[in-house]
């Protein structure tokens, strides 16, 4: 089944305004493009210290309230860190408070600063615990890791391949990342690790999982003294992740989500070609012929199922944020590749 | 010993037409710097599934004419698929018949599609089984395989580690794999996967096996209104190949074996530099200094075996394809080459 | 602790001279920028075969003479190879030699050309021999080794998680390595391997241990007849070694080691950031707000880390260096940045 993480929006759980919930709630009841796949409570970096009891009272409020019209999924960012006990220690009280609060509510939670796969193992068995201990059914509380230590980058095959139902998702954490290698921001930019995206791609589709890219924290920038939404940069980081098939790339803006939904989305011209391959595969089988070439391709089995896999990427959105569907593709096209037979 | 492997050059083992073998008779009887040094009877993606039959005669009938007149290696590929048991006992029916028919023709079998290092022991397994099956000798029928998934790449050094004297060739495949990890072509073209290269070329030199690129099937472009054939790009590609130190390129028409041929072949200026300091090391050594040094630079062992590498890449091709040789050297420096002590 | 190695400069322990010491007296006798941190007397490919004694005795005589007036730390190159039992003999006899005669003078040993871990493994194992029977303090004699066989590459993650306390560092080596390989420099010039750096740094992060990138042998250049110090290329290998947190460059000559001093320093707005960023945590913890915001960003303990690093690397440069901090940094700066309290 696809599954969509096009946009992992993270939205601090608490900032210190009058409404300590604004962005939570703002993600929650996003419309339209600014709608992610993934919403992120985050308790985690994105709210301060003496903030993180109110960031959990207001996770579990809105989230309460918000879920059920909600047609993402949901996955607070706990605390975590390889290397601190007392943060992991913090890390299981906020899961079990989740899981026994809003444990029916979410799709999992997002653990960050994993560190070799027995660290995830042991995040893995926090949650596993909970689940448990409140009654949920086994594995419907999954587990996204981020991938920001160098321990975590090197065990990166030996995570992918846990197998064990529960680990759903690799998101790429390069601010960590950087600053844990040592990496420096000289006059070419920041680094962009080329050669981890690779590999966190590779190692997701080996393993099942989802791969999301990492923040881009430059929201604006400035030109002759006004400050703009810096799209065309978010953009190209986001397009480069699409190129190399992560699936879904990280947002801290309505903005950035608007972007990125659209990018992670198949074009329309990707759908139309799809959507006619598939027809003519159809046709040609139910003409006779054994085998079948479709401009000029043999379709088999795997050639096929990346057709189906355009059309049913397109079905998902479709389900749920119909809206985009309609935004996006010409009605005649989306009404054909609702219609499609697509199994082999 | 130095084998050549400039060029995989796949031929479609049947197609559409009156005479079916067409592209596999041109392959192997293709000449001057057109003929490939591996010749590729594509089984498997290259011919349309009502045709398989036909492919395996076609192969077999004219392995058997033109092998003894062919220099170059002969490798069917068949099918196979990790993913799916039917296929898989397809290529073992292919290899079992090409085995018993022209095993004493073929130098090994290609197969493509493998996943984890489990599934490329079964490949392996499978041609051992036939070879013994039909009296060859153990080990004479070789494996090259195509790395086009997310579970080989993720095995690529256990696969290369297999040391079983049967595994002979890494090809990558970036169709299937591109595929696979859901990568995308947008305004800035497919990805190229540098870092999977990089990996490639290493773990193929850790295990002393051959590594080769993945086809460029933009073979024509169109510019003002005239198609031609796309040179550059292909050109472009296989130097890429070359300097990251893949041995050779993967062809799919006889103008880009005939490029390939020539990039991954020592340039005259390669040649000289390496055949003059060969000669300076004999020379010094025969004056009785203990140790030479030849432009500045220390020989030892391991520097002297890079200037033979060179020396003895063109002994090969000199042996079995002379017009090559004769082609691309002046005669003189050809006659040193080929006069020169190469032993340490 | 921090430790220091921003410049890995060898010199030819023995060159056909008057002074056959003439470069290793120089590099343990340099001052200012073109002080090493870390001095590595060569006895392996900068040597000539038949000057290893000489080179031996050379090393042996300078650093029993320089090391106490040396601020950085020396380590000796020996021979080894994988693949060769003889130089590996003549590289342990080498290590016993040197640990000998100078093992309280030298920080460590540097390895060449090591293979799988196994191989690295039995680099270690001789210098514990020698270190317990001349009586050194167990782990008091480093191993550094040189990354440079594909085996090392493919066992790059195994090397790193040795956790001997023996192993300190992982320093690239690009020629051997291209060599292995067979990439060639093409129009495009050499391979730069940047997968493999990503690496390299990523598993000495994740080993604890220091990553050095590889020599830039282009000294000098020529234009219009003139030949001149090659200084652009080099400072752009070692601001990309910089930017993907390689800790230090290979320097081959004074010019390279004052360049990559100076790069593989934090800048002078780089110190004064995390200075201020200090400073303000600080007042603003003694002012009782349990949890601190720094320039919109939450200070945790690993933030907090980062801007320490650049102040311990500061301070430690300025213990041993003070001309190179005096010369880079303003007074007042330099003063708090020595002032400071980094613990958290």
């Amino acid at each position: 089944m696809t599954r969509l993480c096009r946009t992992f929006q993270t939205a601090p759980a608490a900032v210190p305004r009058e409404d300590s919930a604004k962005y939570l709630r703002s993600g929650l009841t996003a419309e339209g493009f600014q709608l992610p796949d993934w919403l992120v409570p985050d308790l985690e970096d994105g709210t301060a210290p003496e903030m993180k009891d109110t960031a959990l009272e207001n996770t579990i409020e809105l989230v309460d309230e918000h879920a059920s019209g909600f047609p993402g999924e949901i996955w607070p960012r706990v605390q975590w860190g390889y290397d601190d006990e007392a943060t992991r220690e913090r890390g299981r009280q906020e899961i079990e408070t989740l899981v026994r609060s809003v444990g029916d509510r979410i799709d999992g939670v997002v653990v960050p600063k994993v560190g070799r796969v027995e660290d995830v193992r042991a995040a893995a068995s926090a949650i596993e615990e909970y689940e448990t201990s409140y009654g949920h059914a086994p594995g419907s509380i999954e587990l996204a890791v981020i991938v920001e230590s160098a321990r975590a980058v090197s065990d990166l095959d030996r995570i992918a391949r846990l197998g064990d139902g529960r680990l759903a998702a690799l998101v790429f954490g390069p601010v960590d990342y950087t600053a844990e290698l040592g990496g420096r921001e000289l006059d070419d930019g920041r680094p962009t690790w080329p050669g981890l995206l690779e590999r966190l791609s590779n190692e997701a589709s080996a393993g099942g999982l989802l791969a999301v890219g990492g923040p881009f924290d430059q929201l604006y920038r400035e030109r002759a003294g006004v400050q703009f939404y810096n799209g065309d940069a978010y953009a190209e980081q986001v397009e480069r992740e699409a190129t190399v098939g992560l699936d879904g790339s990280w947002s801290l803006h309505p903005n950035q989500t608007a972007q990125a939904n659209r990018i992670h989305m198949p074009r329309e011209s990707e759908l139309r070609q799809d959507v006619e391959r598939i027809e003519a595969f159809e046709e040609a089988k139910s003409t006779g012929t054994g085998a079948v070439s479709v401009d000029g391709q043999m379709v088999d089995e795997a050639t096929f199922k990346n057709f189906a896999n355009t059309v049913e990427t397109v079905r998902r959105i479709d389900e749920t944020r119909p809206e985009q569907t309609a935004a996006r593709y010409d009605d005649g096209l989306l009404g054909r590749a609702l219609d499609l037979e697509t199994s082999w």
